[in-house]
């Protein structure tokens, strides 16, 4: 992997790059969205690239259970298995594993802290991680080791170091010791990485929640490994202005010269407060989750299909929209689909959201080109 | 439209044909698959169209509940607002509404005649029937007239009269009842046809269930009025050998120089029975459900995707199948996506499917021109 910058504006730190892979170039800042199961919700993988997704995020979690290791290394790999011919990133499989213990990111911020671990994770030690499949009930230990080698089996383009996720509600004390431990547990994971690099790239991510001086500890513990990249992982905080403050402070001991990702954050203000800072990558899948909840995207915001001002409107979703729902089909189509509650009406939603965050992505980048951001 | 006879077997009563209508042109015999609420389950206009199918069934009763002729005839027409070029037929919403009075037809025919009239439906007059909606529980009468000026606001190439849809366990005067009643409306739905003909064409729809004299009366009855072609409805019998021996019985009274349509029959087995009896068109939303149940259609019969044994076949559902699943997507993928409950396992497998039915009907066609059917 290279990382070639392209220009960084003189108005931010905003910069416009190259992310050079196996399976082409990533330009960047962009948008990367989430297919866990090795598809995105509702549009198949041949139309994903047509509508130019430079960057897929698949779920290690999830293929882990199904289809397994073996299934997608038997097949070639992950670009093989689900026909992707353009780049992969993996995640380590640990914010997965420790949702199931916290609860859900959205759940633990709302829960002030209460809520504790629950049956499906068995023991967290400093091997690993040991939890119980939700899918057949048999318990799956997930490793720092055990990770990387099946991303290894995966092939993405780009794969993630095992770390903990800690809660939100944490005390700093637990926090340093956990963060010492995701250290410890990222570069056991790059160790098996370097074993057989296979041509991937490999982000630390940086954790320290919302505390700026664990971040700056973390991402200068981090920068001192051969990393290719770096993500900023963990709890980014509870609200948007905690999340910037933390990332604007700890910004500058992020290698520069590296691509940064920012993990799980790619709404439209927060994507508007962060390519500014330096961002390069976001990923989410709240696009197409949206889209499944009739939420189309616009220049002037999002649109709910199933209001009845739509039902008569017999115009694309956006004039000069070029995605195929925009080229094909009326606002009043997509409201009676959603309406009549089918499948299609998912689908074309999809693909119009996912088009927006292209198109976005790509205005940014002719923005920061013209110092304008 | 214009019916063109191309060939006509020396081998059986099997015809090649094509329909001429103003979206298009119907190669017969052919598959029509239902798109009930303007769109097939799982796969938009467009792809429907690149797939090769050439004639898509939309049912009026469900268009006229959501969106509302309205919106459609404000649309510009059912091809505008689905954004459909080619042909659609629509039936009169008859089929639907005493569904609701009698059950479907397969708990029907399970019932052996004890199921009665259920609240949706409030009266079966001359006039026609009172219906509640069930979306919003507004009260609907549906008669010829209203039917047939429902199919004018949506503009379909082929319409269907409005008819009574008696059920498999009826006594004989109250069959003969029924029918005589169906004749009135069918007759009552060409008259409101005639005085707009509107570049559609009117198909009569036969009745008299399974009893051969009743389906010659009826045949006899209709082909005295200028429709356009011949639909054969209502209960086909119980088994397939009762369709097909009702079918024998009563085709020779079916004008020949006219295009035919059995309704809502479209499995393989009928197929291979009913196109050498000289069937023209074939309608049924099987493909599409069985897709989205992981049935996938192969010359060698249905295969079930869920099925242990395609984890890991890397290899296209049909080798030689060029339809865009086939082109992209393996078992293994299929079979993994139906497990992780993923959207586009139904619109990949019904893509197939589809795909499976057209080419059927393709490999028919070429068959009866070699006089082999």
């Amino acid at each position: 992997m290279k990382f070639e910058l392209i220009h960084q504006s003189k108005k931010s730190k905003a910069r416009v790059g190259k992310i050079h892979t196996p399976h082409g170039i990533i330009n960047t800042p962009n948008f990367v969205a989430v297919g866990t199961n090795g598809t995105l919700k509702g549009i198949d993988n041949v139309t994903v690239t047509q509508i130019g997704l430079e960057l897929m995020f698949c779920n290690t979690y999830h293929l882990l259970l199904q289809p397994g290791r073996e299934v997608v290394r038997e097949a070639g790999g992950l670009h093989k298995f689900i026909h992707r011919t353009l780049p992969i990133i993996t995640d380590s499989g640990g914010f997965q594993v420790f949702s199931l213990a916290y609860g859900s990111v959205a759940n633990e911020l709302k829960s002030k802290g209460t809520k504790k671990i629950d049956g499906q994770v068995l023991d967290i030690s400093e091997d690993g991680v040991l939890f119980r499949s939700y899918r057949d009930g048999s318990k799956i230990l997930l490793t720092p080791e055990s990770s990387i080698e099946a991303q290894k089996d995966f092939g993405a383009d780009i794969i993630i170091p095992f770390d903990e996720l800690p809660p939100y509600h944490i005390e700093k004390h637990l926090l340093k010791e956990s963060l010492a431990r995701t250290h410890r547990w990222e570069i056991r994971s790059l160790n098996t990485h370097l074993k057989n690099p296979n041509g991937q790239a490999i982000y630390a991510v940086i954790h320290g929640g919302v505390d700026d001086e664990l971040r700056k500890e973390s991402a200068l513990t981090l920068r001192e490994h051969p990393f290719d990249g770096f993500a900023i992982g963990g709890s980014v905080g509870k609200t948007k202005e905690e999340m910037i403050t933390m990332i604007s402070s700890l910004k500058p001991y992020i290698p520069e010269e590296k691509p940064n990702h920012l993990l799980g954050i790619a709404d439209l203000s927060s994507l508007e407060a962060c390519v500014p800072l330096g961002i390069d990558t976001f990923d989410a899948s709240y696009p197409t989750k949206a889209a499944r909840h009739g939420a189309l995207l616009t220049k002037n915001g999002a649109i709910k299909i199933t209001k009845s001002i739509y039902a008569k409107k017999y115009e694309p979703i956006e004039k000069d929209c070029t995605c195929p729902t925009c080229q094909n089909y009326t606002l009043a189509y997509l409201s009676h689909l959603f309406k009549a509650k089918e499948l299609t009406a998912l689908t074309l939603a999809s693909i119009h959201n996912l088009h927006f965050m292209c198109k976005l992505m790509h205005s940014f980048r002719e923005k920061i080109l013209n110092d304008e951001i």
